[in-house]
């Protein structure tokens, strides 16, 4: 969008200012005057009672297993409040008093180490800004596009400030011994969730991370510890982490057989399926939200790509005849949430609107009829397909 | 630090993890089976019971006026927690709905404007990570360095990504009237805080901030909406914005004149002083903290400046004696906290450590000696000397 462009648009958006202009004094005198004093200072903020967002929680047959959903749909800028942040677990949040808590590493290293958190944090750190996103978000587009909104069809994707100890930097104190290929990772939930990471990516860039967004990992997201897999599906970034096991071939633990394993059409599946590709979904206007009348708006999403960094987004309103850029706010950082936006006259005809990711490997977000050819509908997981929403004529987004 | 020492430290680094070397499956079967369902997922999260660390409140004559401090020795990364943003209030923080909030852009403009946060919301928006630093942060030091840790000293800064509408975009739409060289800010808080704005600024980058670190400004901070000037004193950063007048004069409020200006030593005052010059502090090991014995340690802090990127941060542990270059956390932001760090050996004799910030200006954060000479110790804002810490032999950290 050139300069010229988006002037232009920006007068337009007059139109709407236009209905609010009034002589300032008037505006002013006719407010009601508050001038009580207000709330005292205090020693730790929390949000206004007029912000109601939260996660949205799908249970399964216990309170302790399911998912929580982040409300992207109210999101702005690239990053996800730790409040909000999305969770995914299998037995709970543990209770996990840091001062008891032990990493150990073991298996096929020549010098075992049992690690507390103090051990940790006193060694050089490093902070990255990344996407994290659970392997089965917007899965249910497998089957249809279906979800009612943002949150509940893609809601399972955040973004984070996360900080902690290069792994290669432990696994080079341990000395690995030749032949371990594989490092299993263990959460200290009651489940001992794990997960197999090929010794590569652990010596390329994985994290134990102790920090997130500026303090403490959230305890529903791995407080004290976790391992963090940059541009890896969620699962993987095994939470409450208390063991990793060099060894010589993977766990084929639970989460990496039955289940974060992707069924094809002829029966046979993928697994090990690590990475999240690029993808994008529009949070602005989505379902369940409603214009309120024709007008200037500013259509925004996020886009990420587990590959890297975001170089393109673009924009369909007449469900993908034409496309357009996005303006894409910087810094692009890779393997982290990128905020897209674009000025977007709504002329109160029914819109298909509809978002692509291109990633800067050149890999681009692909049509659901292009996926499901490949794929078949067998999958739950690693669904990237362009998401469409349709605003109606009367300015009410659903699904398409 | 090239690898090459990098790596090095780390090997020496070796000795304190040898102390916690074990036999893994021992070190597993000893730890308590803690194998029962955790807590349930949930709609909002908060942090662990384990974590403790809150602002430092301190209040004048009503608990409604005064300053909440940022834990800044238990930071980590460059942001900060809302919850934890340092605050600094005249009359406490207004309880506004943002659905009665309005903003009036009037004086010398064409158009006079009365937005709704609506209005505001679907207008092309930004977003920034940014510093924000209260004018009187670290003051004490202008008397003597004797704050006892580092959020009592040198807590009203913190870190944040904000996300707002360019405020040039806005004044273009009301029409900026021939002559109009400031804009006065208010806000609706009870003592309807104002601060006089050169035009130049307003059109250069100011913000209408609504949103903080992916969410909704805090209530502290603001809500719903936040007059942010990127690089200057916590104070013209308006909060609970009201009103915008576009004037041929400054107001002169009590915030520009009784307060927010330097004394200087002959009895003149500098006023409108507006931009935060480089500065950084050692947020481990700061004051109050103890090592636990000789060994390797990571040293860490914050930089920051008001005038753009910091290009550098140079640590001495001799008082001053020697300076090595810190190690960046890329990416290095403009006006943005950057956390820098440097392995050090702690081996058990008294060090005096300190860092400072040299800017993409090329602005060296002076030392304490060469600010007093020009500004004297009338001044109670805008200090930015070097901040050492005395390390004793017994570990303990303290003021120096």
């Amino acid at each position: 969008m050139n300069k010229k462009r988006s002037r232009r648009e920006l007068l337009r958006m007059g139109a709407v200012a236009g209905g609010s202009l009034l002589a300032a004094r008037d505006g002013l005198a006719a407010e009601a005057d508050a001038r009580k004093l207000g709330i005292p200072l205090g020693p730790y903020g929390e949000r206004s009672p007029f912000e109601t967002a939260t996660r949205w929680t799908r249970v399964s047959k216990t309170p302790e297993t399911g998912s929580s959903f982040t409300p992207i749909q109210n999101s702005v800028g690239a990053l996800t409040p730790s409040s909000l942040h999305y969770e995914r677990h299998h037995s709970g949040i543990p209770a996990i008093d840091p001062a008891q808590h032990r990493l150990i590493i073991h298996g096929m290293v020549h010098r075992p180490l049992s690690l507390s958190m103090d051990d940790i944090r006193r060694l050089p750190s490093m902070t990255r800004t990344l996407v994290l996103e659970c392997g089965g978000n917007s899965g249910g587009e497998w089957i249809a596009p279906g979800a009612a909104d943002a949150q509940r069809g893609y809601g399972l994707v955040s973004g984070s400030e996360w900080t902690g100890v290069p792994l290669a930097a432990l696994l080079a104190e341990a000395g690995v011994r030749p032949g371990a290929t594989w490092v299993i990772a263990e959460g200290a939930d009651a489940c001992r969730m794990m997960r197999s990471i090929p010794i590569a990516k652990a010596m390329d860039n994985s994290l134990l991370a102790y920090g997130q967004n500026g303090e403490a990992i959230r305890p529903s997201q791995g407080y004290p510890l976790r391992l963090i897999n940059p541009g890896w599906e969620g699962n993987t970034n095994v939470k409450w982490l208390r063991s990793l096991r060099l060894t010589d071939q993977p766990y084929m633990a639970r989460d990496e057989t039955a289940k974060y394993s992707d069924l094809m059409p002829d029966g046979t599946a993928r697994i090990f399926t690590y990475a999240m590709e690029a993808k994008s979904v529009i949070t602005f206007p989505s379902g369940g939200q409603t214009l309120p009348g024709p007008g200037e708006f500013e259509l925004t999403g996020l886009a990420w790509s587990g590959r890297g960094r975001i170089d393109r987004v673009e924009i369909t309103v007449d469900g993908g005849a034409r496309w357009v850029a996005a303006k894409l706010q910087e810094p692009r950082l890779p393997v982290a949430l990128t905020r897209f936006r674009l000025a977007w006259r709504f002329d109160g005809r029914e819109s298909i609107i509809g978002s692509r990711a291109i990633d800067e490997t050149g890999y681009t977000q692909p049509t659901r009829d292009a996926l499901v050819a490949v794929r078949g509908t067998n999958s739950i997981y690693h669904y990237n397909g362009i998401k469409f929403w349709k605003v109606r004529a009367d300015g009410a987004v659903v699904n398409t």
